[in-house]
Order: structure tokens, then C-alpha cells, then sequence
């Protein structure tokens, strides 16, 4: 195939310009770089052939970029984000993470992974079909945000605002990571998540223990208490309804979770001796994908760093994450965890929504989906199909405010280190991944 | 009195000199600064007319001074130290640290109150009654460390191998702080410190909760569990025998803690609205003072920090301080805790000593003690007594090891900010606490 024979004879370009794009620290929490970065990815696609223009938001502009493709084809919806997570070399990382280098193939950035590699693949694959002279075979809508690191504030008003612009038949979204063996993945979903902090509030103002410990209330006593009376002996939350709505998992979802290959040497490789404390598959995927959960995310109040401090809080919180399935509804089950906790006499608790995403589950038998699947089969390896992800992704805004059918479809290896020091991308992945994106939009037409 | 009107005379002259001291940031956990500002100091105690030398210990070096009193005159050993903790002005400060400023009648700098302004004092006690040709009436021997901010690990030692070289009447040591009121203030002892950490281990590294959640057991649930497991409903600790040795409070130590003036416009002042959630006068004063307690400083794991993070921790720990009267030993204290989880089936939790205190008392009957507050008594404001401070302080040296009476003597005010950002002495207290040393000196002739 031309394409693809054109992708392996660009490689070495391909790559220089990757470099060049992650030499932009486009850091949104940090307020620095987007706009230099948005202004570079309109420029890359502008060289693929991609109609791009720089949209506004509420917040940091977003990049939207088209491809018209033969009249009555279908039209692919592709979601990245050019931000990326703060970085400093500080940090543990073996070389500056704004100046991208190449070691024993793999390529070491921030955004290598999270999320420049992967769309910086995607319109790579268009290039290749332009630079060929083919039509591109289906039609093509990037819409590349500058907020993803923020937590996505305001993409979802412009997704609304912009119903038209974005209309589609399949969202097909290069984020996240591969599964650890490397073979091509696919995700039909998330899970939802419902973040909150308990608020536990004592004298108002950190105090020396000596002086006042023993007269002054630790507000921690009660924070626990109030953490602990979220769930049961076993586990399980006690909030009135939280499993009422969770339906038992489908057969196909089941077939799903059983085809997902043993990740163990992987896991070992992350987690290390502590992977014998994890449940074997494919109870460990039926537990992390199609189950919801309370976690305990850490304590904030007093003292909380390495070694010693004698301090009595003045507050204290717990920051605590549900994670749900499709059925739940995290604004619901934030009320509900009030009302309950308000029941059980925790009234002095004050209990405050952070964060909310919907979970999101796309029918793996929908044609476009198939499609997709098929597409990316033929490449090479049958690809991993996840029922969803375990994490959240603003998923939800595709399928329920688009009505789109939506696939997750990342780029990036396992162990990128998203997030972390030393985040990568393998290079080989890289180059498969533009292939892949090229083949896929091939077999979707 | 000579003396005084001496000091009078100086004041503008040594607020100069202790800026210029406080202008070395002497940092004994960050290790710099600390030779500059013990040869500085042996600098000042000399121009002063004591005999100085810097002495060395297993870590940082200490600064002796000698005065030579009449014949058979008694010797007071004056204990402080010229370290300071950490400070950057980005931490809230108004000036810079290392920059004193005077501004409304308080000098502003780290280490102004905790302890450089404190053992300054007495040093210019001293350098006035050399100044007005009049010999110093009794034996001084000064015990200036450069490690009390890192919880003073070499003191001991050196104390032990120095018995002969520290044979004294009475200890007289100048830190903490007033009481609020600003009268003078003496305090007979301190509460003792048992800091522990529990530890529950999870898989080791932390992990994405979206990817791991449900299945990954967190560590924070059991910590949890082990923490509350030392307390009772009523906020009593557990451990078995902790309440056993503790005497109930002696006729004196009443008469001591029902003297204390009420500190509540002040301790309104430093905590605000949560002040009602303190108990009143005498009994806020008997908790802290006089009870044992159990303190939660804080957790540590996963993320602790404003906002939020999605994070399963690998491990967690719980960081606690016990709160000591002088009939508990730390040590066997922490015997017994590790005791206790045991046999409460907590063998997963691992117990770590981090640091000790002996509680420390010294009985306000004693000659020399009761000459000292005569002394004070006789400056002005009668002196507000505390049988001990709620506070740790390292007291069990002179009482334990060199065998003597020992009478804390603070001369910062209680508002001084110590380990916290704007760090400041009030300049008046700071002039009255020279005049007071000076009177203290001649009083215990």
C-alpha cells in the first residue's frame, strides 16, 4: 500500500518533527506555550492537507482542523490535545523534558505520550495520504484542545455550542496508552468519576501539639470516622442506591474482558513484588473496568512530607474518588453521599464536589465500531478491545452530546510514563502508530 | 541600678548588633550558615566579657561560654541555640528573613525569637555589668548549640562526656515564649514526646486509581483502622498501663495552674472564632500541661495538596505524637504501642520510633528556683509559673542527666511567629528581657 510505504520512507522526518513540536512547552495549568504550540499545529496539519483553523473557547483556543474526503463518505471526529502536564527535570527526569532525545529507541519528552505523539500520528497519516496523491477515503474533523491537563473546562460548552461543526458519525480518539504487549487497542468506554473532598474542620488555624494537644480537637478523629462509615466491612459502599442501578456485566463485555491478554510481566515491570497483592485476570479487568469503586486518594491537614512535624491541624480533608459505571450518575451519587452522610449525623462534615465525568459505553456491535475494528485487525495483530477504560476521559461529550458512537484508539506505549518523569514514546509504536491511523481511515471509508 | 540604666543606654546600639546576628542564616538542617554564626557568636560573648569557645560535637559544633563569678558564688548554666529553622520569603514572609526590619516596635527575622534574640539577651546582661566595672555576681556558664532545630542529636552526648565541665547550681534556659500577657514567665519542666509513625503498605508504588481502582488494595483503609484502634470513644489511648503511672495533679501544681492569667483575648488573637472549641480556665491549662494526650500531625501518601489528584497510593502513613507527663517513659511507651497493635491483630502496620523526649519536672520548692522567681519578682510583674510547658524542650539533660534544677525562662512574646513565616521579638520585650537577665543574674547571688 502507497500510504504506508510512503509513512517508512518518511520516518526519520516524521520524527524531527515530532521533536520540533514537543520542543514547545505547552503547559495549560502553568498559562505557558499554548498559544505558540496551537499556532505549530495548525501549521503541521496545514502542511498535511488539513483545513485548519485556531477556534476560541472560554478558556485556551482549541485547534480544529478538516478533511473533505469522497462525497458520501462517513466523517471520523479525531480528539487530542496539544497541553501537556508541567515538568522539570528536577523531578527524576534523565534528560530536560522540553528537549526531546532519542535513547535506546524510545523518544524521552513531556507530551511525547500524552498527547503530541499521538495526534502528531493521526495527521501524519493524512500527510502521507496527500503526499501520494490519494484522496484521503472518509472525512476528517481534528478537534485538538489546549485544556486536557486543566481537566477540560471548557470543551464541553463548545462541543454544545458546536453541534453542527462537529457533526460525525464516529469519534475515533488517539489517547491513553496501548495495551502493555504492545498489540493495537481499542476502548469502547470509561468509567465515570465522582472526586469530592470530606471536610473536617477544628480550630480553623494549624497549632503547635505541645501547647494546645489534648485541649484543642484533632479533626481527624472525626474525618475518619466519617471516611470509614463510606463503606462496609467487606468493602463495599454503604451510600443508599450506589449498586442499585449497576447492571450485571453482558456477555459481551465478559467475552471482552476474557479476550484481554495477561498483562503480568507488564505489571510486574510497574508495580513490582506488589503485583501479587492485585486479583488474577480476568478478575482484575472485570474489577477495574466494569465495577465502580471508593478511593482513598490521600489526607490533607497537618503535616504530610517525609520525617517530622509536631503540629495539631486546624482542618483536615480526605480527597476521595468514585469511580463509576455507565448506569451511575456522578452528580446523583454526590447528593446521595450528602444525604447520607448527613444521616448518619455527620453534619459538621463538609463535603465538596470537585470533580465530575460521566462514565460513557459505546456498543461494540454498532457497524462503525466493527468497522474500526476490522480496519485496525487488518493491519496486522488483532487488536485489544477494552468494554472501557478504567480511567475517565471526556468521553461523554462525544457520545451522549453528540450521540456519536466512540472508540478510544491510543498511540502510546504502556509504560510512557504519562504524568511522570521521563515520559516517552517508543519510536517503533510512533511510526506503527501512523500506519495504523492511516489503515484505520482506509477501512472506515 | 547601674546595670540597667546601662542597658538603657544601649538599647539602639544592641537592636543593631542583634541585627546584624539574625543577618546569618544559620540553617543547621540545611547545613550552611552555621559556622559563620557560631564564630560570630563567640565573637559577641567575648566583647561581652565571656570566655568563649566553640566546642566540638558529633555534628555540629556548640558554643561555651565562661563567666568567673565571686568565690562560692552559685553557678547558673544557660542553655540555647544560634540555628535557626528554614525560611523563604515566598512562604508568606513580609520582609525578607535574613533582612530583619523593624516595623511597629517588632523586629522581623528568622531566628529573631526562637533563639537568637533569647540567648542575645543574656549575653548583654552580662556585657553590662562588665561595661559598668561591676563583676558579674555569680558563676555563668553559656551552652549555645547549632543543632536544636534538628531536634538536638549530638546535645546529650556531649552533655554526658561534659558532666565535670557543666557542674552547676541551677539551669536557666531561654526559649519558647512568654505567656501571652507578656508578664514574665517560668516554666518548671515539659511535657515528654513519643513521635511515631504507623505504616501500611500497600503495593509500593502508586498507581492511576481509574486504572487500578477496585482492584489494588489501598493502604489508607487498614492505616486507618490502626490509628483509631489506639483511642477510645471517649478520646482515651488504649494502649494498655499508658494512664497507670500518671500521678494525679499534686496541691501545688493546682495552685500553679489556677495562677496562670487567661490568655483569651490573646489566644483570640492567634486561633480566632475556634477558640470556643477550647475548653476554659484552669482546665485548658491542666490538659495541656499536666495530661497525657494522643496527636494525629498528619497522614502521608498518595496526594496531600490543594485541588486534586487521582491517585492509589502505594503505601500510607499515619504521623502521631504522644504528649507525655513526667511518670511515662517514651521508650517504654513505644514498647508497648507496637505491643498493643500486635496483640489487636494489626502485624501488616509497621511501627516506627521517629523521636523522644522525657517529660522533665523540677520542684518549685527548690532553693535556687525560688531565688530565681524572687529575682524576676522583684524586676516588676510578678512572674506567671507554669509547672511545665505543654511543649517538648530538651530540660531532661539538666534535670536527668546533670542532676540540677532547671527553670525555663522564655524572653520572646507569644506571638513571635517561631517556625513560622514574619518570625519577629518585640522590641520592647526584647530590651526588657536584657534588664530582666541582668536582674536575674544579681538575684541569684
Amino acid at each position: 500500500m502507497a500510504v504506508i510505504d510512503f509513512l517508512r520512507s518518511r520516518r526519520e522526518q516524521n520524527l524531527a518533527e515530532l521533536i520540533e513540536y514537543l520542543e514547545i512547552p505547552s503547559i495549560s495549568t502553568l498559562g505557558i506555550g499554548v498559544e505558540e504550540a496551537a499556532g505549530h499545529l495548525a501549521g503541521l496539519m496545514d502542511v498535511a492537507g488539513i483545513e485548519a483553523q485556531i477556534l476560541p473557547t472560554e478558556g485556551i483556543s482549541l485547534v480544529y482542523g478538516e478533511v473533505k474526503g469522497p462525497p458520501d463518505a462517513p466523517t471520523m471526529l479525531i480528539y487530542g490535545h496539544y497541553d501537556v502536564q508541567p515538568a522539570d527535570i528536577s523531578e527524576g527526569w534523565n534528560s530536560e523534558p522540553f528537549e526531546p532525545q532519542v535513547r535506546d529507541g524510545r523518544l524521552y519528552a513531556r507530551g511525547s505520550g500524552d498527547n503530541k505523539g499521538q495526534h502528531f500520528a493521526q495527521i501524519k497519516a493524512v500527510e502521507a495520504y496527500h503526499q501520494t496523491n490519494m484522496k484521503v477515503p472518509i472525512n476528517l474533523k481534528f478537534l485538538i484542545e489546549g485544556e486536557e491537563e486543566m481537566g477540560s473546562p471548557s470543551l464541553r460548552k463548545f462541543i454544545q455550542s458546536n453541534k453542527e461543526l462537529l457533526t460525525a458519525d464516529i469519534a475515533c480518539s488517539s489517547d491513553g496508552s496501548l495495551h502493555p504487549s504492545g498489540r493495537p487497542t481499542l476502548s469502547l468506554g470509561c468509567r465515570g468519576l465522582l472526586y469530592i473532598e470530606l471536610v473536617s474542620h477544628g480550630v480553623g488555624k494549624d497549632l503547635h501539639s505541645g501547647s494546645y494537644g489534648g485541649a484543642a480537637p484533632n479533626p481527624f478523629w472525626r474525618l475518619m470516622e466519617a471516611v470509614q462509615c463510606l463503606r462496609d466491612g467487606e468493602g463495599r459502599v454503604r451510600v443508599p442506591g450506589f449498586y442499585e442501578s449497576v447492571l450485571p456485566v453482558g456477555e459481551a463485555d465478559q467475552d471482552a474482558l476474557e479476550g484481554i491478554p495477561d498483562p503480568e510481566t507488564e505489571l510486574q515491570a510497574v508495580i513490582g513484588e506488589g503485583v501479587s497483592q492485585i486479583p488474577e485476570l480476568p478478575a482484575f479487568y472485570k474489577k477495574v473496568l466494569t465495577q465502580p469503586n471508593l478511593n482513598i486518594c490521600g489526607f490533607q491537614g497537618g503535616y504530610s512530607n517525609d520525617g517530622m512535624k509536631t503540629i495539631l491541624p486546624g482542618s483536615a480533608r480526605a480527597k476521595l474518588d468514585f469511580r463509576l459505571v455507565v448506569e451511575q450518575d456522578p452528580d446523583k451519587l454526590f447528593d446521595d453521599v450528602c444525604s447520607f452522610l448527613k444521616a448518619e449525623g455527620f453534619d459538621d462534615i463538609e463535603v465538596r464536589k470537585m470533580a465530575t465525568f460521566d462514565a460513557s459505553k459505546t456498543p461494540a456491535d454498532n457497524p462503525y465500531v466493527q468497522k474500526v475494528i476490522q480496519a485496525v485487525a487488518g493491519y496486522g495483530d488483532e487488536p485489544v478491545i477494552y468494554p472501557n477504560f478504567g480511567g475517565s476521559v471526556p468521553d461523554s461529550m462525544f457520545t451522549r452530546d453528540l450521540g456519536l458512537p466512540s472508540v478510544w484508539f491510543p498511540l502510546a506505549n504502556a509504560d510512557s510514563n504519562a504524568h511522570a518523569p521521563d515520559e516517552n514514546i517508543d519510536v517503533e509504536i510512533f511510526h506503527r502508530g501512523c500506519e495504523i491511523a492511516a489503515t484505520l481511515m482506509g477501512g472506515l471509508a
